[in-house]
């Protein structure tokens, strides 16, 4: 039996062997292909994949910088009795830029396996990866100079306000409906599995999700984690309104294809609670499957739009939250940690943008209000971006260039977070007009007033023209001012007992102390 | 027995009779004085006060142009069978200006007595009487230039931060505690009844009232509500301390002297809960006495600093409410009065300013803000104004002049509350992305679609570049876009059918749909 792989591979990269084996029949449903990796550290059993044209396909992330050895098996090449094929391979150190895959580290934040802390500033381009490859290419080149570091993005094409055009490519074998006839009037008659749909739910489009692959690599290569929404409501071709069997061979298929790639989280949906057709049943059943499949535990989540899922469940890692209240969204962020006891993340709090629906067309003022608001209670923060654009290139959704005044704002942001020492912010119980943080340290140290102690507090709206501080009579304490709008920080000099710190009397203001 | 009053009163001015009596003993305790007017249409019995010197008064406020005699009973002039004094006078019709005292006119909003709709658009000024000669007239030059009409201020002096200097006079005869020890720091280790306050809480300092009564007459001139704030806790001095007895006295002395002011409101307290030494029983007393002792029923209500008092009582008039969320004020109304079933006024929501405290550093937008989402629901909102100065001179307080951007885009606003149809804006079901308001028709009315129609949204911090509007498809709009900050309206045109409106994509923009 023929299969090609590399010989070596570093840390934490996807290791793939391709086997050739047969196209008669289904190979999607007839077929199996699975590879067990061992090393001295670890035996993982990874499904494998077909990749259409006889090629199947093994994907492993190795955890250990071990030798593995490793065998496929399976019936794919159609021999009677189950194939197999062995080989082995060294895993190199990870190279600079690779912390392997992101988890949850201490309850509320989150960090790279190799014990780097990650603070995510993400973004929402719904559909990026299937527009055009000059679109692609566009976006690929603002997200390196951007913040973010984690997108969140869809398999399934979208059909929305704004998305009215066909993507580059399909998830199955098929044609799609006459999209000539959508209108922006009119497109949210089209929902689910419309006439002139014709698609076959056995059969991927190995293309679209090759096309897929590159995106992850792309973004992987960036340092950037690629947040895969699973399944969304926003369907005009019938993907939404699959069958559980198709749901499952759909699920297996994306795990099989993706888990061994380190920057991948799962989102099981974006606004599940759309989807009036999928029981908590169902969601239950995507959750078991995922669990099953991934061998390498990357975050999960379920997004929702007017009604939380039970972010209690034990498969879900965090709180992927889109705020429920016009008004009030990041302040939220203290309960929803006591309520869950998990790390939240809003990644939908309204975008930046000028278009007619309230959730895309707040400030960029306001957007990172909402981040600095969100990061000093201990959570995270989503960007999206819905600026009115004569063509109809929406960050929101086909990704492009950023046209907005947050980004830069939250590179700022993301550089004082990086600053924090331990792992992240934790609410601290302030004065009533100021949301306080202090810095968790991490293991079994614990934060102490005088030395190590590091405190960050944020007016938001508030413009107080100073503000006093108090940590007892030892210590000192160095205290710098931080115009969160106009990126500056400003030292304002090294402190005992009781101090002031005069302020501009002016919006967007936040005061570190730290202990020295 | 020599009494001395006017032949004639205009309607809904204070007819003032006065007598002299006995000076001897307590005449604050000892002496009764009251009044019984009688004309074709009323008749009404109100308490009279002593004003020191000998002198007895009697107020009345004549609803009805007509003749009017009345009598003067109780002992006051000391003789051993209660005294009688006669009169008869004149009520001339109100003169332009005076459409008599404020109230509760459809449930949930106000007009005055003549049927004239009343938009409160308030201010607080806890002490602006109590300061010098000069400030005080500063102040109403202020006022004269407002658009405020409705003001909230105390009949104690208030003692908090940036309020540590002596009031221009007490209410008691007697002496204060030594002020001058008193700091930004140590203020609020001062509280309730002082060591170094001597005060004879059975004799009131009449000429402390005497300047209420000029400072009252100034506001009802200058056509302003004086929301009276009866009690307090900001208090280093002892008179949020007194017993009930003595609480008794000061309210029916009060009522008294006040009740005869069209333009006056009753606030039994500012922030009732932060005095624990007052029961509800107490409160509940309070009112019981006002109701009783005022033949006017003016406005009645209680305000809170963290808890609601329980606005459904009976003798509520109206919702006076402190917002009890840092982030989440006006966009409550409509749950308020939901709730409540009265009118709500925010008379608390923070202020435009700059000082350290996080109630009273909110920047002018954001006030501006507050009260169109606040009309908007069919409430209203009220202002105040805490900008640091140099020689502590803050309006919240003290009045003097106005140095915040609000004042003029509230007076904007009330131009365009004025110009509703009918009495009053009510909250309707528009999108959940926008703050839609109609206009109420009074009496039997009913609003349909087409002719009458009138509709207000408002999309407060979100920057729609377009809105689409619906109606049916028979009749006429006349639509215009407000922007509420830079003061401008644009008539947008007559439309028909669906029609959208473009809008710049910029925040605090409203538009009004007319039906033609």
């Amino acid at each position: 039996m023929a299969i090609t792989f590399p010989a070596q591979v570093e840390r934490w990269d996807v290791f793939e062997a391709a086997a050739a084996g047969r196209e008669d029949g289904n190979p999607f449903t007839g077929r199996v292909i699975r590879g067990t990796f061992r090393s001295k550290s670890e035996t993982v059993t990874a499904d494998g994949f077909y990749d259409g044209g006889g090629v199947y396909r093994v994907r492993f992330m190795p955890s250990f910088e071990e030798t593995y050895s490793f065998e496929l098996s399976g019936d794919f090449s159609g021999n009677s009795a189950p194939e197999e094929a062995r080989g082995s391979f060294t895993v190199t150190p990870p190279e600079k830029g690779n912390h392997g895959p992101v988890r949850v580290a201490n309850q509320y934040h989150f960090a790279y396996e190799d014990g780097t802390p990650y603070y995510s500033v993400g973004t929402t381009c719904y559909v990026w990866e299937l527009q055009s490859d000059e679109l692609w290419k566009k976006t690929l080149e603002t997200l390196a100079g951007s913040p973010f570091n984690k997108i969140r993005f869809c398999i399934f094409p979208k059909h929305y306000d704004y998305n009215l055009h066909e993507p580059r490519s399909y998830p199955y074998e098929g044609n799609p409906m006459d999209g000539s006839v959508l209108t922006k009037e009119n497109f949210s008659r089209y929902s689910g599995a419309m006439p002139g749909n014709s698609w076959d739910f056995t059969r991927f489009n190995t293309e679209h999700f090759r096309h897929i692959d590159r995106s992850v690599r792309a973004l992987r290569d960036l340092g950037i984690e690629a947040d895969i929404i699973v399944m969304h409501p926003y369907d005009r071709w019938g993907f939404s309104t699959m069958k559980r069997g198709e749901d499952g061979l759909y699920w297996k298929y994306v795990v099989a294809r993706y888990a061994a790639f380190r920057n991948v989280w799962w989102s099981l949906a974006n606004e599940y609670d759309l989807m009036p057709q999928k029981t908590i049943a169902d969601w239950e059943y995507y959750a078991a499957v995922l669990c099953e499949k991934d061998p390498y535990n990357h975050p999960r989540s379920i997004h929702n739009c007017r009604f939380f899922y039970d972010h209690s469940r034990p498969w879900i890692t965090h709180c992927s939250i889109q705020r429920q209240d016009l008004y009030k969204s990041a302040e939220n962020v203290t309960e929803w940690r006591q309520r869950y006891k998990k790390p939240v993340v809003l990644d939908e709090i309204a975008y930046e943008g000028n278009i007619e629906h309230g959730w895309g067309n707040i400030s960029g003022k306001e957007l990172v209000r909402r981040f600095w608001e969100a990061s000093c209670r201990g959570g995270y923060a989503g960007h999206g971006e819905t600026f009115m654009h004569p063509r109809n290139i929406l960050w929101w959704s086909h990704g492009g260039e950023l046209h907005g005044e947050s980004p830069a704002r939250l590179k700022f942001l993301s550089d004082i977070l990086r600053e924090t020492p331990g792992l992240g912010l934790s609410p601290m119980e302030g004065s009533w007009d100021e949301t306080a943080a202090r810095a968790e340290v991490r293991g079994n140290g614990e934060n102490s007033f005088g030395g190590g102690a590091y405190y960050l507090y944020y007016y938001g709206f508030m413009r107080p023209s100073f503000r006093n501080y108090y940590y007892g009579e030892s210590g000192e304490y160095q205290a710098e001012l931080i115009d969160t709008w106009e990126m500056t920080i400003k030292n304002c000099g090294v402190f005992r007992g009781k101090f002031r710190i005069d302020m501009p009397g002016k919006e967007y203001m936040a005061v570190r102390v730290r202990g020295i």
